[in-house]
């Protein structure tokens, strides 16, 4: 498999360039705006074809670069069923396996962070968006956002993975890029709470400040990011 | 294997934690004094022993932790015999293979960025330091650096291992973790030269402005960083 980890420094955002091999057809998850001719340049170079851009939710930190993906690579724009965003060409919805050229993603509805966030699960690699990051979680705290609802994603869901299981998050501030769903039931701060009520009462209280480009970005990526 | 590509942000620095699984010793290469916090904590709870510390040579726009790492794990620390660094365990020299625990590198003599510069081979990945970036190339206008040299290092060493050859390097400015030797051989603009000559024009006129942290590091650098 052809796996491209690419950082967008400003927004601290991971984007994953994925195909089956060199030749083949490629998926992009979360592709930042501003990036888009570095990602077409490695798309041509790789001799890949780019067939599907997804985001794990509408961001709040940055611009999202599916609409202008869909005109310049023409490729499909995926989303959750849950998104409010204009321009997308395909909505997915909870355990939707999606096939391309060689690749499977099992789709994972886990909202929490945003009432549309969802993760991505191949055979031996997890994309969490920013429901699970490398020692953290996402914040619940706007974008129909719900600690309760998340408790059960992380819990319920992308913790019963296999251990060895490796985590590709949406963002990291701290330097990681990979780690495994075993490091985090044991290592991860906030999932070392004793019940739902603890987990919701910290998610609570975290009083973080806007993300300072929400005023830009949300309204933005309510169409893909055209016409910004 | 396990391998962690860590980004230290300030200098977009890569450091890579490696052992052949959990529960085995590990290597780092070219750690940043800074995050020492950060990688004993990684390697505890990865259940790792930190055996060996090594930098690709001695850096000007880090502080390395090799000094810091040997008093706080006891491990070696490893720097080319050309290197006028203090305090260093181990020195190899151009062709030594290092094993650890399950792990074997090759080490590879590469002067150019500085007179003191090695690349690390793994069997499908080569550790490249600040010889070769990805579709970039290391300066070679300080601490004893040599285009004519640096251009045999690239055109008569690393351009000749197998295409296929991961190359993980010392740092990156744009956000891209990996590449291949096929892909830099035919996409990396300073290699598409035609003769030594056009390569030394090349890095003799890129007018670049010193490290920023290069009046610290480098002295820092010549103790392995204890002290400072």
């Amino acid at each position: 498999m052809l796996f491209r980890q690419l950082f967008d420094g400003e927004s601290s955002t991971y984007t994953y360039l994925i195909a089956a091999d060199v030749g083949r057809e490629a998926v992009l998850i979360d592709p930042v705006k501003k990036n888009v001719s570095q990602y077409i340049t490695l798309i041509e170079q790789l001799d890949l074809r780019l067939v599907a851009a997804m985001d794990t939710h509408l961001h709040a930190d940055h611009v999202t670069a599916l609409g202008e993906l869909r005109v310049k690579s023409q490729c499909e724009t995926m989303m959750g069923e849950q998104s409010l965003a204009q321009g997308v060409s395909v909505r997915f919805r909870d355990n939707d396996v999606l096939h391309f050229d060689g690749l499977k993603f099992t789709v994972m509805y886990t909202p929490g962070h945003t009432d549309d966030s969802y993760c991505f699960l191949m055979s031996d690699r997890v994309f969490t968006g920013d429901t699970l990051f490398i020692r953290g979680t996402g914040r619940t705290d706007f974008q129909h956002g719900s600690p309760d609802q998340q408790y059960d994603s992380l819990f319920k869901r992308l913790l019963c993975l296999p251990e060895k299981t490796f985590v590709y998050p949406g963002h990291d501030y701290n330097g990681m890029t990979v780690s495994t769903i075993g490091e985090e039931i044991k290592f991860n701060p906030r999932l070392q709470v004793k019940s739902r009520e603890e987990y919701i009462a910290l998610m609570n209280n975290l009083n973080l400040s806007k993300p300072k480009m929400m005023d830009v970005a949300v309204p933005a990526n309510m169409c893909c990011g055209v016409g910004t």
